[in-house]
């Protein structure tokens, strides 16, 4: 059975979702996709050689009964609204991150969730599907280092440019640290507080760069993020976890060593469209398997909701200097890790 | 439109291709299958769950009209006749190491496709699909490290069973070698020289091993590729080519570096089938892709003739001690580079 | 002209000077040695074949006509009053960490110095002499990496006996990085924090282990040094410095690396004897270079005292929990970088 | 005692070991030098502030009653005639490499020694007193990787000039090798071939670069040294030692990694000097400390001599094209190892 989906925004990461459920991924196509700019659209699926109806609306996609499951890729504000339409239409909708704009935004879809009765959203979210993170899971809950007790992690971006202001370090780029991690440890942040270093003579005005946050979770463990956006000298994503027996650290991504020019190394990547280009590929082939399955595994509507509810608490702990409580409620039975 | 397959020979590899297939690239199907032991096909079907035509002759797979193309998955010495046979019947067919069992054979399957005028042959060597093994040829290609001199290779086993002898060393070990060198530097073997250290305490009477194997290409690059079957501690695959500006080294397999015990490192791998395992899936899917665009343009049975004809040649060095020509026809236009 | 040295405390660190002074070292030879308990003092210039005097008081050693210079490696209590009494008698003193065991001990030891008029005091921090730290410093005033930014380190050791105290992390362990760090940015602490992770099942009642030190120095880089001395799997230190062009990471000692029982990695050390091993020497080396050249050149009474001020914020802070100033006094021309 | 040393020869060898024994070493001095060019000598005495007789002819130093071991650092070709005479007048000799210009004369040597009845003989081999092969060593002798069954090794300086020949790559470059795989290896060489990649484009007429010579010892180990001494990218020494357990690798030279511009990395040596800097003082201080001891324990005169042999046998097998023997004769009682 192939399952028919519906995608909402053909922007760059609607086209790349598009692209890959119809050409890459198995036992799915899209049929039908909308976008304001129907024009766009159109030019779109004509490059990637796709029939599909377009729509304007994104609405007619969720309600049109050609189309089985929803992937939300449209502009940030517009995801509350869809991935609520798609639950109350009953179908399972992949909504690309954020869940929504705020805490609030995210409770009330977890709310709507929960009152369906059944998980119907995956939030974009693609870290987990990392075949190094996975590695780096799974000799955490084999048990090789012992209890996690540390973190030490980093994301870093070659530059940024002059609309990329300080907060953004949370909600665009230190967000994907705030899922991955709870993932990681399966913990939940307790506080957090936010430092910062001196900043680069490469950053502008509206932008304190870099920043270190730290977080203690409930169990304990103490995490660093090192967040440095326009580091200069590529893109990189570390995480280290320092447990009672060892540690373990992400791999750096599969590289040629070469010996040249009186150096021995190898090159670093510089776009982080690279850096977690296969996960894209397995958490929608995961979403697809899932909805077929009839039960959805991946990062939850809660996950997207405890993933704001920290970045606003990081953005209190930016201006305030101090450290700022992360005030999760408990997780609900009906999202049981 | 959905390629629609039959697989000559339901064994262990036959049913990885099958699962591949179907179930994870895109765009084709398994629709008729053929084992000498119809029974053991079945259950293989069930077990995944597919729904293709059960023959017991593989002829009867290449004459279906329901089946575009075919996968020789077969006993060994099947190969040469199934392959010949689809060719006849103007049919695709990607044919698993080897693609006869001489150079005699290979050479018969060379004759027969160039009668037929276009290519159908994709031989199995799965190397060229590796991420690493590209990644190197790159590197290469783009002048990095300038002409290539000298390549350092080693096929290491863990260890190898009672019936495993010395001949199988360059046969079924040395033969991924064999064609991924020639592939990686666009050359051709022009003589070989086996020598043999000490054979390990580790070994068994018909085997000597460790051998090392040494090459001259036409260009004038020297290969040595060390193959040892009993190494004791994993299954390692290493291949670092010299030029006149620097060196490139293949990649190690991803894994997560510890610090435990006193001990800095990571797992190596020891089950073969770990190593190329994604290159597998990419192989099959560009045969698949290439079939359905009408050029195949994957390793060919010139390729699979070049590695035959090499072999021969190692395998006459092992018996005789000295450097033994390859003699090695020159390229038909058919098989352009 | 050989440097005639007096060692006050022939206890273990003692007689290791000793050592290296007679019979490695270049220049200098140790004529007189004292310590409380005679009778051991002459079997450890036995054991070490030395022909010297032995007296049972520092002060004879340091008054004794034959000295030219002073080694204090007594009891911690003692290396003030001998470091005074040394620089009252107008003589080098090589004094091993701690200088004092306060700052305003070390103030006192300064202030005398400072009277004196002229250098006499080298504290025995030896990492400055390390090949590793030198050669990261070198990296960084070469601007290789641009200005230094932020500051990642760790100091683990594999374990620690029940007498090793919450408050030892800070006066026994990050002693060390306390003076190397400011040697390395050439900066001074403004303020610490100390922050806990959850204490690991293999500390005891009266030590919090891991503990996590947090620094802003003057010129506003962060610096962050995890100090884990029940960390199991080794005797560790890392050091990475993130500047506005990139980061560089002192070196990994020096190891054998191996391919043995699935596994690729290299030993690690355990005993922190042997991490710094050659920075003894080096440091003894300059310090008798230095003498006889007429000019102190290394870790200076000033440099003792930062260490010992930077301390004492960092123990407030541990139980705090708060960010505590670093009270740095400006630097006299006298101690001028 | 002070071991009072003469060296002949004060060119930059010599200069380099005179400065090591007065300023950096333990318990020697340099009482007398020669040189044809004494004004040359005066000069270099002169820049060392050392204060010590000059004379023309080296047999003065050997015969100076004030001179109790001798250093032999001149040209080549009076290497022999100096140690014999070293050996004639009953004084412990270290000779720079080449111990003689032919085996002959290393057998001259081994044959005077042995009837004076008391080794006074060190060749100065500096690799085994290198930390990173007696590192390497260990690993092979505590049985780490079992029985060692292949070594594969290399040898690469960035660049020559024009009067560097084809011939040099075995006695100037790979003399090193030849030295330090017997005493790694503990075994003496059988054959020897040598094989031609295609010359880099940057060599010379008279130069035939890369090589590759490969050896079997006596207990059937197999090595392959690759000797490239125009390979552009660095100096670099490679030795990975292939046992029936596991592999062991030389260690590469400590250096700072850095991420910067993209890469990942650190710098490679570039001068030769600088690979085996270390080495030097401690195969000096050993032979001074041997010395006073009574018993030289170094790389003999009978090191010497196989070397020289084996180098012998490389000619030959440069120019035969074939596998030469290395005529080895049986290791006397007097050097037993």
């Amino acid at each position: 059975m192939t399952l028919k989906l519906g995608v909402i925004g053909t922007g760059a990461i609607g086209q790349e979702h598009i692209r890959r459920c119809n050409n890459v991924l198995q036992g799915a196509k899209v049929v039908a996709v909308s976008d304001i700019n129907t024009d766009g659209a159109r030019a779109a699926l004509q490059r990637l050689n796709i029939d599909a109806q377009v729509y304007q609306d994104g609405h007619e996609v969720i309600n049109s009964p050609e189309v089985d499951a929803v992937l939300v890729t449209s502009w940030d504000p517009t995801h509350e609204e869809f991935t609520l339409a798609a639950i109350a239409a009953g179908k399972p909708v992949f909504c690309e991150k954020p869940l929504a704009l705020s805490a609030e935004g995210c409770r009330r879809i977890v709310d709507a969730e929960i009152k369906h009765g059944k998980r119907l959203v995956q939030v974009g979210f693609m870290r987990p599907y990392d075949a190094g993170y996975r590695a780096l899971k799974k000799v955490i809950t084999d048990g090789e280092i012992g209890e996690p007790l540390m973190l030490h992690c980093a994301h870093r971006n070659q530059s940024v440019g002059e609309n990329y202001t300080t907060d953004m370090a949370i909600t665009n780029t230190l967000i994907h640290e705030l899922d991955v991690l709870r993932w990681l440890t399966e913990d939940d942040y307790k506080s957090v507080q936010v430092v910062f270093p001196r900043t680069t003579s490469k950053s502008h005005a509206k932008l304190k760069d870099p920043q270190i946050v730290l977080f203690e979770t409930q169990k304990g463990i103490r995490i660093d993020v090192e967040i440095f956006v326009n580091c200069a000298y590529g893109y990189d994503i570390q995480c280290e976890v320092v447990g009672e027996e060892g540690i373990a650290k992400l791999p750096e991504p599969s590289a040629i060593q070469t010996r040249k020019n009186a150096r021995l190394g190898n090159a670093l990547l510089t776009d982080w469209k690279d850096r977690f280009i296969d996960a894209y590929d397995v958490e929608l082939q995961a979403f697809i398997n899932d909805v077929k399955a009839g039960e959805l595994t991946g990062p939850s509507a809660w996950d997207g909701f405890a993933a704001s509810v920290a970045a606003d608490a990081c953005l209190k702990a930016q201006n305030s200097g101090g450290i700022e409580p992360v005030d999760m409620p408990s997780r609900p039975d009906f999202y049981a890790r």
